[in-house]
């Protein structure tokens, strides 16, 4: 858009925010006509009257209506840009997140975590809003139960149920999110210092999240089956590690799967340096048939189950869950009513309960599943196209974990994709390690933009950094 | 819908419910066929189909795919009695939340610190939530940006202008709720083992919240006007404290208001002592005229603000914000995207500033500053009957502060009630030093129910425990 008319109006939001910050402009002094300052500058009256709006938006100028715009009172202190990528950000853990989050709505995001909109259950939604406006005065108005409303939590039991993991609703606490029950739990579990293990690559929030514990980090590395087991035993002796926190299902960022003979190697270790894990369910509703998962085999003795519905029904209805033995469940809920005070919004639990609940949510979940598959294989074409290969093809979810062609360095390919508007996930900024420099991690979903593979391209073909 | 196509849906669900609860239809055993149901039942096969597919997505029965619709796994194990209160708790700063929100739903809660659902903009929350069913895709499907929607930042930018608060809405970072707010901010700002101010009395929470940061909480007196400024400056000169912790507005729990000289004091005493404050602004709406603000005063140097909506328009949907420097809120979106990765939930944050855009809002807020100032007359009189005086009388709000007659003590009262099924919040919770036994703070909100008095007269005639 480097001519288009949002670069007018940021234009003309500059002279003003220049002439404010230079006392060009005092408080409460008028700003330029709009005919004027559009002859001036070159450009039409109605990009000055957005452009005065925005910053009206903003504080910076104030609108008197029938009167005018006028600088603001003492100027708010300096405004950086409402956010837009930050490219001088180290490619650390958050920055992926902050770069997807919070980029310009016209970026592209192969390398962000979740589905496009139009592939979500919007319809779901919008029938579970309506019947929310219907729903009792008090679950629109209270802070409702610690644990979370009761429906929700029965149909989590039930989905549990028939995964072999019989769990009653009394030991499942909704949480704000599923990234705010791994919180929750590192609260009760981890001390600073204490050591923590993952999977090396692990989704990169994992590590953002224990850092703000201020535990030690040792990563496990990742097989086709799950953690290497022998890798995983060596690493409990060695680090006397309190925890290890893991995806089940479809493995973020490899889409690979747990084996049951690993699960079961994983377990007994754990037993044997008396080591607590956190098994995140989050891409459950992905898998064609469900694969082996460590809560179930535990029977929630050192398995904490976490999870959300973020991925597959909205990640705007902040709800996540924590599944564990009553006594720490006990623990938990004094934490979130210590940090949160209520827990769950019952509002989230009662849009997240009707669209769950919906006759058509099912079938969507199906249709879903299929898009994927072939989205996935396409996918994959594509890149491989460009000398990018997936290390595995996973059985389900969004995810493609590709190693570049020979010599090339994600970081940069990041970097220089970003600088076109594209998002990337370079392979570093899921490994404790870094030694996934080579590596890339693709959502499958977020690759419809006719400029993820033009951009991929040139980047490839860009002399390195 | 008495006798529509939702109620013949129902029916038909509630018969196979039924069916597997008495063992007549087994795990695993197929469903009756849809034809078959459907004739037996007198309704039509879609009825039947959406009634299995609703079985389904609750988890009560499976679909295999091209076979059919099968009774789902063992069900649940029975669950514990649904919580109730702990009788035999400890009267801790826990203890008023965790029966006020998990106490049997016929519990009286003069203790709690929430309005009545139906003093609560139940119409305004309903129009909000009709009008997210309609809203773009992305609003009911994505995280949204780190900080939380624009068009709420921008309404409470606006606010802040006009309280003298000039602040951009890039330096408000909106949060699951104003606990998260000042949770966010402490781990920011607060290490294990600094010291961090309280009032004395204070809202109980603050005090749960701090012990789980591992803080040393030290509480300074409060009077009628704010806090004890000499007791304050002496505090912040021994005890070297990194934060304090106070409400706006109308105090927590005493229903005070701080005075102009108090508040220029302690901005003064804090920037001697490099003392951070945060200002908790949670009950602002319930003022007749707005008192003086430290971050207004101190132009958000080294006051960070607060507050969320859960007192005037719904506690229901989480929701808080925290306004501060702008380096400030770069390190605290990355804080609150690695411990709760999205932000703010779009749609809390969208029926948030639908209900407060809402033409009846405002006067809802009229009515009910009308309604809270005759019931905290009332409410005065009648426990005045009883010899429970007030401390003050506030300008605003749902608390009076009551000191006992003499010789009582409030947290045997409170158990001696909790018994006949009221809920009452005694003084030490409030007080860090433990020295406001013979208080008990009242909401007046709450007083309706018959049992009130006659439990509270009967608590105090009973003989010390």
């Amino acid at each position: 858009m480097a001519d288009g008319p949002g670069s007018r109006t940021a234009a003309v939001m500059a002279a003003i925010r220049g002439r404010i910050a230079a006392r060009g402009l005092t408080p409460g002094e008028k700003l330029p006509s709009i005919r004027g300052l559009a002859g001036a500058m070159g450009v039409s009256p109605s990009t000055v009257v957005e452009a005065y709006e925005r910053l009206a938006a903003e504080g910076a100028v104030r609108a008197r209506p029938g009167s005018g715009f006028y600088a603001a009172a003492a100027a708010p202190p300096l405004t950086l840009a409402e956010i837009g990528p930050r490219l001088d950000r180290a490619v650390d853990p958050l920055w992926v997140s902050r770069q997807s989050l919070d980029g310009e709505p016209d970026l592209s995001k192969p390398g962000c975590g979740w589905l496009p909109a139009e592939w979500m259950p919007v319809a779901a939604l919008r029938r579970a809003a309506r019947s929310l406006a219907r729903a009792e005065d008090a679950v629109l108005t209270d802070y409702g139960a610690t644990r979370g409303p009761l429906p929700l939590r029965r149909l989590l039991a039930r989905h549990f149920a028939g995964e072999g993991l019989p769990v009653g609703p009394e030991q499942i606490l909704l949480t704000g999110s599923g990234t705010q029950a791994i919180d929750l739990i590192c609260r009760l579990l981890v001390r600073p210092g204490d050591t923590v293990l993952v999977d090396d690559p692990c989704y990169f929030n994992f590590q953002a999240l224990l850092r703000a514990h201020r535990a030690t980090v040792v990563g496990v590395p990742y097989t086709e089956a799950g953690p290497d087991p022998e890798r995983f035993a060596e690493a409990a002796a060695a680090h006397r590690p309190r925890l290890y926190v893991t995806n089940s299902a479809l493995h973020n960022p490899t889409g690979a799967t747990l084996s049951p003979a690993v699960a079961h190697r994983l377990l007994n270790a754990a037993a044997a340096h008396d080591l607590l894990i956190v098994e995140d369910d989050i891409f459950a509703a992905f898998e064609p048939e469900p694969s082996p998962r460590l809560a179930a085999l535990d029977g929630l003795d050192r398995v904490i189950r976490i999870g959300s519905f973020s991925k597959t029904l909205s990640a705007s209805i902040r709800c996540g869950y924590i599944a564990a033995k009553a006594d720490w469940i006990e623990a938990l809920i004094d934490l979130q009513v210590a940090t949160s005070f209520g827990g769950v919004s019952p509002v989230a639990a009662e849009l997240v309960a009707g669209a769950m609940g919906d006759g058509q949510y099912r079938k969507h979940l199906e249709t879903l599943r299929r898009r994927l598959a072939r989205a996935r294989r396409e996918g994959a074409e594509r890149l491989g196209a460009l000398g990018i290969r997936p290390w595995l093809m996973p059985r389900g979810g969004f995810y493609l974990w590709c190693a570049l062609p020979e010599g090339q360095n994600a970081a940069d390919i990041a970097r220089a994709a970003l600088r076109e508007g594209v998002v990337l996930a370079p392979g570093d900024v899921f490994s404790v390690s870094h030694t996934a420099s080579h590596f890339m991690r693709f959502n499958v979903a977020q690759m419809g933009d006719a400029r993820v593979f033009p951009v991929l391209q040139r980047a490839l073909a860009a002399p390195a950094a």
